[in-house]
Formats: C-alpha cells, sequence, structure tokens
C-alpha cells in the first residue's frame, strides 16, 4: 500500500519533471526554488518563474507539512485526531500571451495519526479566450487520465469543477473548467489506496503535455492592446476567485502557511474597469457567454 | 430623534457634497453617477471617477436598501429581526501619483422594525510612502472630529482601525489607520441617537477637507518608475485585504449585493511580484517598517 513516503517521493518528483517540461517549452525562463522550513514541522520547495518567454509568473510548488491538529481543525475535517501529515504538488502560471490560456493544478495527499487518509486534487484550465476545440481537447485529455481508473470519474469530477471553479458573484465559470475532486478514500470508493494515488499521479502527470501543448500552440500569437487589455480585466476575475473562494488559499493563509508561496498564484498584473461590458458580437463577449456551468463536457 | 428618512437624506446630500469637491480639486475627471435598484427593496447611487486628473479610479457611492432578514442573517447580526432598513456612504480613491494616498470612508445607519438600530463607520489613509507628519495631520483631523463628541472616541476608534485594517498573512497594517467603529447605539454609548447621527455625519464631513489637503499637496510632486512599481505593488496589499478580510465587501457578495458597486474598491491596476523585498535604507523599506498595529496615534 502507498505509503507516505512514497507518495511524498513521488510528488517531488513529480515537481522536478514538471518544472524541467516547462523550462524547455519556454526557452527562457528558469524556476527560482525557494526551499522552506514550516515552524510546526516539515517544509516545501516553492519554484517560481518570471518574466519567461512565454510564462510571465507563476509557481510549480511542493510541499510536505506535518504536526498537531488544533482541536478546531480537527472538528472542522471531522477526523478526531491530534496530528496530520500533508503532501501536494500546486501550479498557476500565467503567460504573456493573451491567447495562451492561464491554468492551475493540484494534487494532495493527507493523513492523520489514526490512520484516515484522503486524496485530492484538481486541473483547470481559464484561457483569455474561449477556444471550443481548445477545451475539448483539454477535457478530453482528462477523461482519457479518469477513464484508466473509474467510468464515472471524469463525469464526477468534471461537475465538480463546474461547482467549484465559479464566482457566485459574477455568475461566471472561472473558465473552461476541468476535475476538481477532495477527500477521495479507498474504502468509500470501493478501489484500494494504492490505485487512488496511482490516479492522482496520472492526474500530475497529464499536466505538462496539456500545458506545453497550448503554450507551443499559442506563445507567437499575434494580439492587440485590446487583447492585452482583456487579459488583464479576467486576471482580475482570477484574483477574485483566488482570494474571495479559494480553499486552499484562505485554509492556507489562516493557518500560518508561508504567505509568498500559496499567492504565487496570483497574477503579476491584473485590472479592474468599473462595469465593463464587452462590444456585442466582440469574441469577449463570445468568451463572456460560454463561461457559464456545464461548459464542455466531454 | 433622528429618523431613518433625514439620515438618509443627509447621506445623500453628502455624497453630493463629496463628488463636487472632489471633481473641483481634481478639476477634469466627472464621476459618472450609475443608480440601480435592489430586487428586494431600495438601491442606490454610484458615482465613479475614472482617469480624473489626479484620481485613477474611485467610487463614492450611496445606497439605501431595506427587505426581509433571513432567519440566518438576523441571528448572525443578534436582532431577532424579520425586516431591516440600512444607508451608507462607500468612498474609496486610487489616485495616479504614488505620493497621493489612497483613502477609503464608509458612514452607515442600519435599523430593524423592532426599533433596534446602529451606526457604524470609519476612514482610513494608505499612502504609498508614509509620511509622518502627514499622518499626523491626518490623524489630528480625526481626533478633532471625534473630541467634539467624546474624549475616548478616538482613542477608542483609532485602537478598533488599527486592529481592523490589518492584514495577518502579511503582518502589516493596510496603512497608517485612522477610526473605525461598528454598532454605536445611543443608550449602550450614554449618549442619544440624535447625538450619533451627528457625529457619524461629522466623520463624513471631515473627509473631502482631507483628502483634497493630500490631492492638492501632491498632485504634482515628481515621481520616477521605481516609484509607480511600490504603488503597484502596495495596491496589490489593497487588493489582499478587500478580497481576504473587508467585511463589507465579503457580506455585500455574500448577500447578493450589487458587485460593481461593492468592487469600485479595487484598483485600476494592481501588481504582485514574488517574494518582494526592498531595498535596506530605502524609502520602500521605511515605509515597510513603519506598517506596524499601533502606527501614528496622536
Amino acid at each position: 500500500m502507498a505509503s507516505k513516503i512514497e507518495i511524498e517521493s513521488a510528488f517531488r518528483d513529480l515537481q522536478n519533471e514538471i518544472i524541467a517540461a516547462l523550462e524547455q517549452t519556454d526557452g527562457v525562463g528558469i524556476f527560482k526554488r525557494d526551499e522552506w522550513e514550516r515552524d510546526g514541522g516539515g517544509g516545501g520547495i516553492t519554484a517560481i518563474i518570471e518574466n519567461g518567454a512565454v510564462i510571465e509568473k507563476g509557481g510549480v510548488n511542493f510541499s510536505a507539512v506535518f504536526g498537531t491538529l488544533s482541536k478546531e481543525a480537527s472538528l472542522n475535517l471531522g477526523v478526531g485526531a491530534d496530528s496530520f501529515y500533508a503532501t501536494g504538488v500546486s501550479i498557476v502560471l500565467h503567460p504573456h500571451n493573451p491567447f495562451v490560456p492561464i491554468i492551475h493544478m493540484n494534487i494532495r495527499y493527507f493523513e492523520t495519526e489514526n490512520e484516515q487518509y484522503w486524496f485530492g486534487g484538481g486541473i483547470d484550465l481559464t484561457p483569455h479566450y474561449v477556444d471550443e476545440s481548445d477545451a475539448r481537447y483539454f477535457h478530453e485529455k482528462l477523461k482519457l487520465a479518469c477513464d484508466r481508473y473509474h467510468p464515472n470519474y471524469y463525469s464526477e469530477f468534471k461537475t465538480w469543477a463546474d461547482n467549484y471553479f465559479y464566482l457566485p458573484h459574477r455568475n461566471e465559470t472561472r473558465g473552461v473548467g476541468g476535475i476538481f475532486f477532495d477527500r477521495l478514500e479507498g474504502q468509500k470508493r470501493h478501489t484500494s489506496k494504492n490505485e487512488l494515488f496511482q490516479f492522482v499521479l496520472e492526474v500530475g502527470k497529464s499536466f505538462a503535455p496539456i500545458y506545453t501543448h497550448f503554450m507551443e500552440k499559442y506563445k507567437d500569437h499575434a494580439f492587440t492592446n485590446a487583447h492585452k487589455k482583456w487579459q488583464l480585466l479576467r486576471r482580475g476575475r482570477y484574483v477574485e476567485f483566488n482570494l474571495l473562494y479559494d480553499r486552499g488559499t484562505r485554509f492556507g493563509l489562516e493557518t500560518g502557511g508561508r504567505t509568498e508561496s500559496i499567492l504565487m498564484s496570483l497574477p503579476a498584473t491584473a485590472n479592474w474597469e468599473y462595469d465593463f461590458k464587452p462590444l456585442p458580437d466582440s469574441p469577449e463577449a463570445a468568451t463572456l457567454n460560454q463561461l457559464k456551468k456545464g461548459i464542455t463536457r466531454v
């Protein structure tokens, strides 16, 4: 059965593999690795890229932390445990070119000293301009990864992502969705811990080929000031989601997580304009119309 | 005794007075007024300035809303009431010049059908570069307004502001503080409703002279790209505060408030840079060192 040492080691390797793939495709940007320790136990490696050729700002973070669980945290998690161990890989990338999408991926493993555990994670794509065939391509890759493990995973986790990556105050999805899942536990899912570990790792390994595909496809795509303006406004929405709703961000900041690692998800620059409405029949209006729950199911 | 009609009318007038003063000092920018209605009852006037000569983006908003209180809301507020009425004025202004500070002001009145009521509000200043004599000037004006009503108000509400306008994940105050107060009720404060109304109005009326002073003083102050860069990073912090911690923002968005009116507080542009540290002994480092609870008590 997959042990935490095995899982942690696989996550560490995944971080390095993804960094290597992104650096190769970017061609210019080099990730800066910051190793940090957590006061209560464990630590991580935050790897940040700024001003690459394709990626403007982003992070590929690994962490493995452990320590005591407060009574409140134990109650909130419903685990009745005094201590925990958690490891994960978290990625957000903001490209320069408005036609390269923003992407996010996270996989994580959590266990307590009383032998409870679960896996969580997700991957979602936020194009500044929605292209339907790209969205289908993205979802097809995720469905392939899911289908290897369970015929219902894609459908279930796709709906979960639609509901999670959602800005209620805008009635907008963050992007074209993807998959999201949390608290996957072997027995409850009629499968083994090892099988779930393999699934989560498969999701993680699907990241680099998917994103480098979009980097290659759009890195030299021509764009205007109007495209750039729209990108900065869409990044504003991304900031709203991350600070208002993202559970990992909020939980991390509230529990004394490392601020700079958590907020690597924020773009280099974001804009807001009062009540901005795209022109009717513009590509911007078309994108806005598409950002609804239920977008792109394959 | 001050009635809701009287309070609402004074708040409406205050909005217009402040807009007139800001337009006069800005010289170029004209506020655009959007009148809106709330589905459940009432509405407001959102007045937005974009691309003035001094103010880059901001709002001076008025609202007066009423309707049913959900059981949950009634319980959270501890009022045991089925319906409410609320009116207020809310301001946030982001200037172009990094030496003109960001400012926020809010005054509000709330009542229920079972004769409970309270006033709340506050005003705080967020300079991109802290100047101690400016911070003292600001606090002295607030102390003057407070002292007319109670010798303890300034001291109490100044501490409240220190604790409220605070980013725990950064261990930074938002700026040089100011005053903050909530749920001021006559009997509990050994005063009258009318007296509290006059106090809150005094706070509101102190806004225009204070801010136009800073606009005049710094609108033509020379600045470099480095100053502008720092301003955009400080605005990133402002966005973090408003989306992560500001109660009005969160409550407004969660209860179906008008998104564009609430998020007028966000700047036109904000930046983030991973783990940015100002050079030792730089003006930026000096500002950062000053942003601690307890800053500038007069």
